[in-house]
């Protein structure tokens, strides 16, 4: 049997540079620096939460225009923002065993070399498009777009979907157990 | 006889979102978010007034941001604003028969599959060519650019001729009428 | 003998909206709206001011976001800001004759079917290449960039070039009239 | 032997105004004007920095918007920010000599036909995929993407390898130096 067969994602982290935006920051001389996010991409993350799925917005501690828009992106989206060193394994790795989570069951969204290690540890994992070479070598899932212009969304279409298959292959076999 | 032909659109709903906008949110930390209009895009509104039709704006009310610049946006187009769940066909509906019009004179311009109903139903509907596939599906119209960059004046063109169309086909209908 | 071949262009009338502009403009709900100019293109007026062209921008008076940045683009340019109606030969013909030019040592960049007149009438004229099929079809140029993304700089590098070669075949047609 | 030997690039000169920018300029009435970085970009500043190469931005004394976010721009990279005239060959040769370098040691990125000098002298040299001609024609290295949205971390990544290679060329000439 290929493909995704956890119990279901329950988690996913998204990095918020290049996956929920498109990693541009605007600056300003006075200090109010701003984001872009797309609305068809906020829409995924409300489709995941619709699906029992929590997601966690990780922003770098190297990114301090990311850092000064937490509180937004949370109002935003609803989601915790999670900041993260230079290679996110650790903090992530925190999270998903304080959940008591298996990292099939999580999904994660990444565009950096540095994510690669998370890529290839969790059940469900994309890239966007536009994302390093590193970042997609590891990822299960390539997206059609680029982040920040709907990757999100295509990556949360993909993990309802593989949630469905899932669970009706699980009927399926326990079907198949009654049956022979 | 193919192809539209209502007495007249007089009435266009457009999703402000990813039609009006090209669907981007611009977040700042003190609350002073922003949305991108394309002046092209503005002046197809300027277009459909002029030929009598009256352009409603539809604003998600998941979406807090474009929310936030309703009167901005009723002052740029001089169109009222109105606040549509997630399924807009309700709301549509209600103007729609409050107003004792057809569907069939009625113009829509949506891109998300929630908005597929209301494609069906108007007489004349359009999405931008980056729409949902649920959306693309059910519009009579894919417009061949993208939303904020120019598709809502493509279809805006599109509405004044059609009307222009129906127009001078209702005149040959009433001289064949004469004549035989 | 083709092309251009007056004088030497000594003025130049500029849209702002998607020529100096790609045409966007930025909403917020302050009213702090924006606008977004390349540096390539400002330098492509500074290349023109040292040639000698002095350059009108041209806003229209419909366009309220752009009026209201008349005194910044007045300081980001140096140049002298017009506002136009919807037509904006009249306006511009009138500086033409006060200034007692002739059409043919007027330079014109628009993107506009309005702007197709004076793109008729102008010396030297060009649109971006995302400008409307009528404006197009009037411009004796048409950029291989879009508006606000080098186009303006590509006219403004052809308008020197064009200057460059009037002026050597006026000498050399001296030389001509002296020796036969 | 081809390509880049020098000792090892200790210091990189980088036009901010479309190599670290995509070269727009957001224009807002009051003044709060902004620039748009991209956080790949500034990643690419840190890997150059970790690798021990001092990277000093450089701001045209002709663009003021640019020029009022200095401090920003200093803040946000960690990096000197030198204002340079027209022809920035004359500020940066000083800083070269000042510091006692050698143009080999010397890395340069810029996209104006005004960079050619210093793109032609510097031991590694690079334009954004959008550059001038003129400047595209002069740089060592012609980057796949534009600038301003990857272009300066594509060119970091090409310093960064040059200069392991150099390293491990000088390893070997020493071993084989030895053995001869």
């Amino acid at each position: 049997r290929y493909g995704y067969f956890g119990q279901g994602v329950c988690l996913m982290f998204l990095k918020v540079s290049g996956c929920l935006t498109d990693g541009k920051i605007f600056l300003s001389a006075s200090g109010e620096d701003m984001l872009c996010v797309h609305t068809r991409d906020s829409e995924g993350i409300g489709m995941l939460k619709k699906d029992n799925v929590e997601v966690v917005l990780l922003t770098s501690t190297n990114d301090a225009v990311t850092q000064s828009l937490t509180e937004k992106l949370e109002k935003l989206t609803g989601c915790e923002v999670m900041a993260v060193g230079e290679e996110p394994l650790q903090e992530v790795q925190a999270v998903v065993e304080r959940k008591k989570l298996d990292w099939k069951d999580v999904a994660y969204m990444g565009n950096d070399a540095s994510d690669a290690s998370c890529l290839s540890l969790a059940g469900l994992s994309a890239v966007p498009a536009d994302a390093q070479e590193g970042a997609i070598n590891a990822a299960k899932y390539t997206c059609r777009l680029d982040g920040g212009v709907g990757a999100l969304r295509e990556f949360a279409e993909h993990v309802v979907q593989q949630k469905e298959k899932a669970k009706s292959q699980m009927k399926q076999d326990r079907i198949d157990r009654n049956n022979f």
